[in-house]
């Protein structure tokens, strides 16, 4: 017996409303069989980019056969378009915005469709919330086994976010960003290992302040540095702060510049 | 084969306490086969009418057979009845304190029991903790088949708060008012398309300042106005502005009115 | 036909990131059969004390077989061990760092065990994030039926918080502390029947305010105290005001010493 399809639910809707609800209900009437999981419900409200590393790093987890229904939607009722991406043996369901523009990079085979068969949505469509109307039930069909060319035409030139990928300067430097900062403060950038090839005789700058070694685990202290560069869990440097939040102390937000040397 | 029993949970309880933990236990202790959702536990402490208001939007989406636990509760304790409300193929259990009101509302037909069999509580019964050991154990033993009749007796004259339609004013304008505010900051109203049969020639009066058309599009701005109205997801009128909060802009609060000339 | 294991997560990942995600994902892909269920994501970060009264309140709820994955957990990537512990029918996977402490006081007869068996890790085991390279998966090893010895050794001497209960003094008195404040704002002590085996004719003393009494109900007010002492849902005396945050009106902190004579 095939165990029940998994859909996993990320939004910016927060948790207070009945919009999380009103997706559940959809699918599982569509599917009783569906496992609905709660990914977040906490991206803030519109911050795309937040949505789509948060999917990258979460997905990345999860068995083959999940359908992702992803839901940060300003342009909700203009003419974005309804999107369904194939990546690996994962789907992912939501506005073409940029949510995907990561599983995307990451993923020069995955394949993308147009959500245009009506059948398949909820009716009648409201102008204000495609997740309940359009997004859901269509993950809901997906999870019955309807065939992604029945949901509509497949695309290309699907929207794209800044890419991930650091650029490589002529002075040998490297130029990242922060992508992500935790709940812990510590300050995601987007150099993987394949930037940074040594742990050490590296420089790293980030607001003026230089780092100069990369530790393998968080209580490492002998070197004394208050603020630290380490491999984090999503396979991403990170900057770190024992047991204090190194985004307070650098003052860092997303988007800030990180050099490499 | 049937698909697993739906069991819904709202409460006030918010998430970082083990009360949402043990309402989840104890159903399953009881049906194992329970499938458990959130629809949220971020209802502001205590606050009836916010409670009532998602559970009516949430459980519209919902299949048959689902049964919503509803725990928002002030009066724990005391002389406040447990109820259990089937309305069309749901059933929803908590504190007769107005939860279920707007479902009562739009359902003339719903019935309503007053939980007297202890049989089917958890033993002993705190005096704080009636979702855990009153509600929950009542939902769990629902989805396993046993039927209202045998929770208690039915009655009539479940409380009620102030009721969703709007007043006719003699003047031939309507009044109403903003029954809930969303993450988003939308207001939403408590008008249905019965109240409103035209979306040009309007004219809506909220904290002095006139709105004068409905759009269908969050994203429609050739009037140019910053706020405006469109018909919300959940079947009712609300006053938003694009990208921003309309209830910042207008200082607006649950309660206030709104007239409809 | 058995039903599909239970494994609940408890942790301070908060609810924005994608490590929430993570487990799920991680436990999925090992027993796609397992259910998931959300204890709480808001334990304060690091907060081990808060974390251990949370597992043990709700725990108490749940069904024989339950497995709970608990990772609060500063020490990560540090010498501290990873354990399973099992007490009752239940299981507790998680960081030795005093998160089992209050399972372990109540129950003399709980296992522990040690995990050393890296065949049950998700490979490469990261330094950062063992909840979902360690705990996880292991915890959903067990959800298949792998027995504890295959896990590890079993061990003794845990990493143990200050005992539950509270101390006898020599003039009759007897000290004990708040040890939880709950969303309500009601101070959670660690007195139980045990200690205080009468309802009248006491007196409890907390940041300088006596409290005479012991009511039954939060809505009990002949006394027309507005703080009062009650027996709370966990099975511990708390300190409650009516409609109202106790903690507020007492400045009261995690901590506080009472004294009962």
């Amino acid at each position: 017996m095939s165990p029940d399809p998994l859909i996993t639910l990320l939004t910016d809707f927060g948790t207070s409303d009945y919009f999380v609800g009103a997706l559940k209900g959809v699918i599982l009437a569509t599917n009783p069989k569906a496992q609905i999981l709660d990914l977040t419900h906490d991206i803030r409200p519109h911050d795309v980019e937040e949505a789509a590393f948060t999917l990258l790093a979460a997905s990345d987890s999860f068995p083959a056969g999940t359908i992702h229904v992803a839901v940060v939607d300003p342009g909700v009722g203009s003419s974005r378009r309804p999107i369904a991406v194939f990546s690996g043996d994962q789907a992912f369901v939501g506005p073409d915005n940029g949510l995907f523009s990561y599983i995307l990079e990451r993923n020069d085979e995955a394949k993308v469709f147009h959500l245009t068969n009506e059948r398949y949505f909820r009716q009648p469509v409201s102008s204000t919330f495609h997740g309940r109307d359009i997004f859901a039930p269509v993950a809901a069909a997906l999870s019955l086994g309807i065939g992604p060319e029945k949901l509509g035409e497949e695309i290309t030139g699907a929207c794209r976010l800044r890419p991930l990928t650091p650029e490589r300067m002529k002075n040998g430097r490297v130029r990242g960003r922060v992508i992500h900062i935790d709940r812990f403060g510590n300050c995601i950038t987007n150099f993987t290992p394949a930037d940074v090839t040594t742990n050490r005789g590296i420089r790293l700058v980030i607001r003026g302040k230089a780092i100069r070694s990369i530790r393998q685990f968080f209580a490492d202290d002998h070197d004394r540095q208050k603020i630290f560069a380490i491999w984090g869990s999503a396979g991403f440097l990170e900057i770190a702060a024992k047991n204090t939040s190194a985004a307070k102390i650098l003052k860092a937000k997303r988007g800030d510049r990180v050099i490499i040397t």
